[in-house]
């Protein structure tokens, strides 16, 4: 019994990551549209969130069935409520990858305009957060963790930026006042996606941390005080 | 043993609810101080932040102690695992809070302008979703639920609106483009309100339609095809 419940724990380290992979994907797949001004990438990442909704909820399944075989040990719950944490950020970092894609069809509707912001890099250093928070999580290393917490306000700096110079260039040329607009929601969503990789990160802590409570003194005991 | 484990499940559900009143409340007082220009309640929606992010600490820590306890039945374990996910959900509720509070202080560094938005028109559809949602769970319906859901369209197009009549005041008067852009921002903070009753509203879907399916053919199964 017990084998077969490591092969589940294992199974949902594994969907789990194939779930970030296509997440981390639609991300890049958007911020390649918009450099490239791509239709036919948007329509793939517009297509693709189906996907990655079906596999939120195959992973949820698999936590609940393995929450339902036996009782599982203190560490492994951790570690099953964080994938299912960490499951609901990889869903909402994919709906900004469409959310980004969007903007970008929006954006090819109007004509190219000269842009104050850097997404590519914005996007890199967003994607990058969410690959290290995956990384974090499959070497269980608070360490790797706590270093995506800080990356998050790199990305948060470079949003305050971009802000500041779209805004400044809406005011001095209003003809791009649109697409200097799209430019500033994909700034944003992409600090959302750091956003998501900080939740991860913390999630990460969050099993990790538990797995040194659980050793000192157990974790069992703390319901001891509810009415 | 049963006994106190019920006795956890509604403890839970109680945390739950008040976590859900701290969330709506948040963004109510953001909005009221939209309305009123009033710095004080900004400063007080931001000092509540950590209240409500010690709040979803301690909701985690009674489910988890609750799959510790014992071994659940599948409706209990759905019920927590819904919890958990409403919990991050409430949680990031707060976070658009105190992102609309931060919009407001921007706003009140700047000359009062006329904008095209009805701020609180779109803020009350939000928080009724999040009650509403909430109400869903409490009683367990998901026809409730579904009707959050058909309400998310009605604030979308209420966010789709403000971009519009925005963007042409960013054009016609370049001198409020600022505080047209805090009042998009705070245009799209909502619809994100919006959408995590939206993902509260799925949750109680799954839990009570996880009950029907284990009432009709159990729910330990599922895992078999697993390799």
């Amino acid at each position: 019994m017990r084998t077969r419940f490591q092969q589940g724990l294992d199974e949902l380290r594994e969907k789990l990551l194939k779930m970030g992979g296509m997440a981390e994907q639609a991300v890049d797949r958007a911020c390649q549209a918009y450099r490239e001004r791509d239709l036919s990438l948007c329509h793939r990442v517009l297509e693709n969130e189906s996907q990655i909704n079906a596999a939120e909820r195959d992973i949820d399944g698999v936590a609940l069935d393995l929450l339902a075989m036996q009782q599982p040990m203190a560490i492994d719950l951790r570690f099953i409520l964080a994938v299912v944490k960490i499951n609901a950020d990889l869903e909402r970092v994919g709906d900004q990858a469409v959310n980004i894609a969007e903007r970008v069809m929006d954006m090819m509707e109007l004509p190219p305009a000269e842009l104050p912001v850097d997404v590519p890099r914005m996007a890199s250093a967003a994607s990058a957060m969410v690959q290290r928070a995956l990384e974090s999580f499959i070497e269980g290393k608070a360490e790797l963790a706590q270093a995506v917490l800080e990356m998050d306000n790199v990305v948060d700096r470079m949003r305050d930026e971009a802000f500041i110079s779209l805004v400044r260039t809406m005011n001095q040329n209003p003809a791009v006042t649109r697409q200097a607009l799209d430019a500033l929601l994909i700034a944003r969503n992409l600090e959302r996606v750091a956003d998501h990789a900080t939740n991860i990160a913390e999630d990460v802590i969050f099993w990790v941390r538990g797995a040194d409570v659980r050793h000192s003194f157990g974790i069992q005991s703390t319901l001891g005080g509810a009415s």
